[in-house]
């Protein structure tokens, strides 16, 4: 299989799952002292990930969590950041120039902050309070922090059960899924090759992945235009520009939200003829209770994503690492 | 000039304005009593109203404000709106089904909600609280609600002055910026009529501008494709694809997020012949203090935005009113 290493993807998930005793200290000496409020600061990629975060939290707590953009902090602000704020972070370089802005602020005005900064001896690295440097799986770590906070807020009584199912079945599920989505994947990538535009339709945590997905990977990494967007607000207009030939992909994960794309999914086959509906749903993900699978959704859609990745990259002979000017040019 | 009806639209602003009186007595009551905190809630135009105004909260105080997108309150919930929380919302027709749905589970929460409902009769209007029917002007509805909150909470010194002036200057200011964009909206029309794909980028209350015109005005009424983009997020993906002939405009602003609005013109001219810069600095706005130019220039680019519409429905033989699908089908 292209660009897959079986043992290297369950190795790199089960050891951001073993993260969390680390995690639980910083979050319950931080709730031990008490806190106002969370705020998940990101730009690009991680603004995409506080979404998930942000909507996972919503679903099932009343912890006041909300999402930052870094660089509208930076400029608009938020008045709320403050001593008795927690504000949590993710950096693979731990020198993106809008982050280094947003956390200089945020202590300025005395938040507490957690960073995942893969680089341990950059920049942002040691700006943070708490420092944890683990490489990729940067949801499954805001999505720990984000659990922790509601156990100890008395809103995820099956925390321990969940996370020892997660420990045990997660890093082959998701290995699982990627093995069953390749075929998927190449098909995918060879009829969609030469989209003039794709567009990514999502709800939930399924939203985040369907903005990161588009613009992380798609414009940016294989240069093909895209638009994602919430599928709650594909009835309020975008729907109007969709005919035979527009290729849509529904992005459909199990929480909460489920029903907001189904209701996309649906419509689609009316007015479309070159639809996609990636359902995480027909994925077996042996060993995971139906009541958790809303939960990591979005980690199965992303292991679905990859395999596309992997074919588009060889089909339109585009290496995924080359940039035309982000952090080429100066802007 | 097409479409423009100068004493019309001059009447149309006015007369929003003059609801200010009707809005405080709700807002002071509401601040006597006692309140947590206020949530916006909206989907497709109503949701960009929504993300203004809250933006704009933002940037002058530490009033606890939030967007919240009328689907997925409906599905992920929100478990903070309850029985000291004011929900402000607006419809045109108050049937949006969306909207009934959130309003009614804000009232079971025990949830204040000031509705701006233009049809009186409408499902809507009976349901909120406080109703307040005249047609349009969504904007200056919500900005007054919000600035009403702030002038009480001791963020808006200059509330009086500030709208003294908007009163005395804001409906002929307007007018006068369509005046002035007329040819400009003729020519960018002409330009831009057969475009692929069109792009709109812009930060602070521009980025509800730019993802209001682009999705309820260009897809849902030019049925031309559009991606709206916060212009901090543009430096995180879409601008790899942009080339040379790839159209981008760019909606500058005069709120505190201009810097980033000005970084992506400044930076489109190297990598981009088909940019489009549309700054509200560049017009007079008479009688509008320098300091106050910020908070309306979210209506200055929509009188800009409407005389391009006015041309591109001439031009395209694409008359607005007509849907393909919204609310023809059953979805």
């Amino acid at each position: 299989m292209l660009k897959f290493d079986e043992q290297k993807q369950i190795e790199s998930v089960a050891g951001a799952l073993a993260l969390r005793g680390k995690i639980e200290k910083i979050v319950d000496s931080i709730c031990e002292k008490g806190y106002d409020d969370v705020y998940y600061i990101g730009i690009g990629g991680t603004y995409a990930s506080a979404l998930q975060a942000v909507n996972h939290i919503k679903s099932m707590s009343s912890v006041p969590a909300f999402v930052e953009n870094a660089a509208v902090y930076t400029t608009t602000g938020n008045r709320r950041i403050g001593e008795k704020s927690v504000v949590v972070i993710s950096s693979v370089t731990g020198c993106t120039e809008e982050m280094v802005e947003a956390v200089k602020k945020a202590k300025e005005h005395g938040a507490c902050v957690i960073g995942f900064v893969d680089v341990k001896t950059a920049e942002l690295a040691k700006m943070v309070d708490y420092e944890v440097a683990y490489p990729a799986n940067e949801q499954l770590k805001f999505f720990m922090v984000a659990d922790r906070f509601m156990k100890n807020n008395g809103d995820f009584s099956d925390y321990d059960r969940y996370y020892a199912e997660m420990e045990r079945y997660l890093p082959q599920a998701l290995a699982d899924v990627e093995k069953e989505s390749d075929e998927f994947g190449r098909n995918f990538a060879e009829a969609h090759k030469d989209d003039a535009i794709h567009y990514f339709v999502g709800a939930g945590a399924q939203y985040g992945a369907t903005y990161s997905y588009a613009m992380c990977y798609w414009e940016e990494q294989h240069w093909i235009r895209t638009k994602s967007i919430h599928a709650a607000e594909f009835f309020h207009g975008m729907l109007e520009i969709v005919d035979r030939d527009t290729p849509v992909t529904v992005f459909v994960g199990e929480d909460a939200e489920r029903p907001l794309a189904e209701r996309v999914a649906n419509f689609l086959p009316r007015i479309c003829g070159n639809y996609t509906v990636i359902d995480t749903k027909k994925f077996q993900l042996t060993g995971i209770s139906p009541e958790f699978r809303g939960y990591i959704s979005h980690l199965v859609m992303h292991a679905v994503t990859q395999r596309i990745d992997a074919y588009l990259e060889l089909i339109n002979r585009h290496p995924m690492e080359i940039r035309r000017y982000y952090r080429r040019l100066d802007y």
